[in-house]
């Protein structure tokens, strides 16, 4: 199938009037791949290798033990977590790299109770991705409360319901599977009017979305590093705690790198002010060096700038898929407003059709039980990636790709 | 000051008797260090930088989101444990590399509450490192345990007094001040005898004690990649399960990489069969790549051999003060089967010592209040800078250089 010639040009002039926040030459991808899977595993960006080599040589071979003061390894988490900071709306200070994201949600979902005793209800959204849902589960038997799962689209009315009993909204502000973006700012107006808390997950948002952590009143949020942030494979994820709740803030891990003296070591714990109290134990130096350089990636662009060329790509994806008269089952919503930087395909064979894809060099992925996911990172995805992605995934489903042998066997890892 | 004649040659013979664990080459040192800091921040192994170039440029960069499968990421944790595992006598799938000690005390202390339920006391030392105490009483705190801080010389005599009332014995084999080891068998064997559990922080062990946690008994265990296992600043840490614990697990922080079928995204967590459920989150793969090439340098080498070379090294660091006839107050047991692998010297310009031996070229490093702490890395120490290390102490000591003024100045991080 061929894409109609106008659509050819549009890409053209779309990566033009969105070139803002384009920036591939700081990639290296392989060629012949077009690379649909940023909100999976970030590409590498080509500062990584060569900052990864100064900190093993240079810093840790040469320099030795000194580095933890020459080069500031003690200061990187809220040093790095700044840089993060600024992609999500959050002033300097309210953000550190810790942790897994698993790990984020346990302190800040605990932490989040102890600061609304009394109350013994956590709203949740049923399709969570996992991990928020199982790490909830846990953190509420150990907290005493009771989660109730409650879709987004119906959190407001549920919260009105519920009222003073609620402790915490948790919530992500993109559905990993479809897409779909969610009104967080309103899910917490509605959970400040009963004196809750809401928490943000942000792994499919920082670095794509209009993100305004500070502006919408988010109380704490959670991310990580190696989606759109490009900080490679289990990079360090991060946290936010809101300035004004960050002296209630009680971890319920609490090591050493979020004492007020650590190398003083005293007997008892004394949290440290500001958002260091989140820290725990001693970070991955490489890992959270590693996604610093990444974020170089983004020095001086706007985030009003990343979030425009990202609703372009998926939004011409999509105009691209109707132009070639297909009713492929796009579940992303198609309303700017409610879409976030994917889009996630219904097809009862999707698994095989990620892998015929594969086969023709789109990297997209799979998610149980039918859905094609393909990310669009507008840093390094043009117009015409979005473009030949559409004219593959015709193909595939025209020509039924997806039913040959070699494309339907299932692995365990997707 | 001179060492005697004698000595000088006998850490030339002392290097050619222990030398099955004395792999200098595989080790990149600055020319003119005398590296006695292992036992904070191991050196940088040979084969690490290249490691960290292929896992970030082929396998990130080039392979991307296949690198899961194709180069079983997902299995690293796991596989990089039982590399660990054969240096403290853990037979394989027992050990998983996940997260910071800190977290993982977390989870065990927590774990080991719900294994004891019923069970209200807890006890560790009071002079254990910090974060250990911290993390203890803030699981405690979540877990409704009380903790009692008992030495650990006194360990098996209150385990007997308070008797099943304990749910935990939580020790450190080797004291990361003084370098005294501690009978961490025999608290265990009393801890079993009143149905306790009993955990164990290898911290200061792993890679340098023959440590038998299959032999001995240890219910737990945790320790650090980044001391002597040389796995890099903030190198992923470790945890141990006892194969026969494993079913009885629960970690309170219950993410997704602990789930039975990670990749079904149910709504429930189920935790994995066998060491598997201790792990939480996506973990910083760069830094647990790195772990697992620098645990190369361990390959072959018998556990005895490196606990021999250990200890020959700091009996001779010893002997040679001794040799000089200074009255330097050694705090370190002089016994060999009450010493870790470091030694630590009392002085009241400590950090002023620490500074003027760096001025020298010898890095050790302080600890509060009054210590010098001095590692001995069998695989990359001498016998012969065991003895320069001496030899520069006593002159730093005789020579008051410490009351220098560069060397007093106070840095809020060593």
């Amino acid at each position: 199938m061929d894409l109609p010639a106008d659509l050819t040009e549009r890409a053209a002039s779309l990566d033009a009037e969105y070139a803002d926040a384009y920036r591939p030459e700081l990639f290296t991808l392989p060629d012949g791949v077009t690379y649909l899977d940023g909100n999976s595993l970030g590409a590498l960006p080509r500062a990584v290798p060569a900052a990864l080599a100064d900190v093993a040589e240079r810093q840790w071979g040469d320099r030795l033990i000194r580095s933890w003061n020459e080069f500031d390894w003690w200061g990187a988490p809220e040093r790095v977590g700044d840089r993060i900071g600024r992609l999500i709306g959050a002033a300097p200070g309210q953000v550190v790299v810790t942790d897994s994201t698993s790990v984020n949600l346990f302190k800040t979902f605990v932490a989040a109770a102890r600061m609304r005793p009394g109350r013994t209800v956590v709203l949740t959204d049923p399709d969570s991705f996992p991990t928020d849902l199982y790490v909830l589960d846990g953190a509420a038997r150990l907290a005493g409360l009771t989660v109730e799962r409650v879709p987004p689209d119906q959190a407001v009315a549920r919260l009105g319901e519920v009222g003073e009993d609620v402790a915490l909204a948790a919530y992500s502000s993109v559905d990993y599977r479809t897409g779909e973006m969610w009104d967080l700012p309103a899910i917490t107006r509605a959970a400040h009017d009963v004196g809750a808390l809401a928490s943000w997950d942000l792994c499919h948002s920082a670095g794509v979305l209009d993100v305004r952590l500070d502006d919408d009143g988010a109380d704490l949020a959670v991310g990580c590093g190696y989606k759109y942030l490009n900080g490679g494979p289990g990079a360090p994820a991060f946290v936010y705690v809101r300035r004004e709740h960050q002296d209630a803030f009680e971890s319920p891990i609490t090591g050493w790198h979020g004492h007020a003296r650590p190398f003083a070591m005293e007997g008892a714990f004394d949290p440290a002010g500001g958002i260091t109290r989140a820290r725990v134990g001693t970070g991955p130096m490489l890992s959270i060096l590693a996604l610093e350089a990444a974020l170089s990636a983004y020095d001086g662009l706007l985030v009003a700038d990343l979030r425009a060329r990202s609703l372009s790509l998926t939004r011409f994806f999509v105009e691209c898929l109707d132009a070639m008269g297909h009713a492929l089952a796009v579940v992303t919503p198609r309303e700017d407003q409610r879409r976030g930087s994917q889009v996630a395909v219904r097809h009862p064979e999707a698994y095989a059709v990620v892998q015929a894809l594969m086969a023709r060099g789109i990297v997209g992925d799979f998610r149980e039980p039918d859905l094609v996911r393909l990310g669009f990172a507008p840093l390094y995805v043009s117009h015409d990636d979005a473009a030949r992605a559409a004219v593959a995934f015709v193909d595939v489903v025209d020509g039924e790709e997806y039913a040959r042998d070699e494309f339907r066997a299932r692995a365990t890892v997707t």
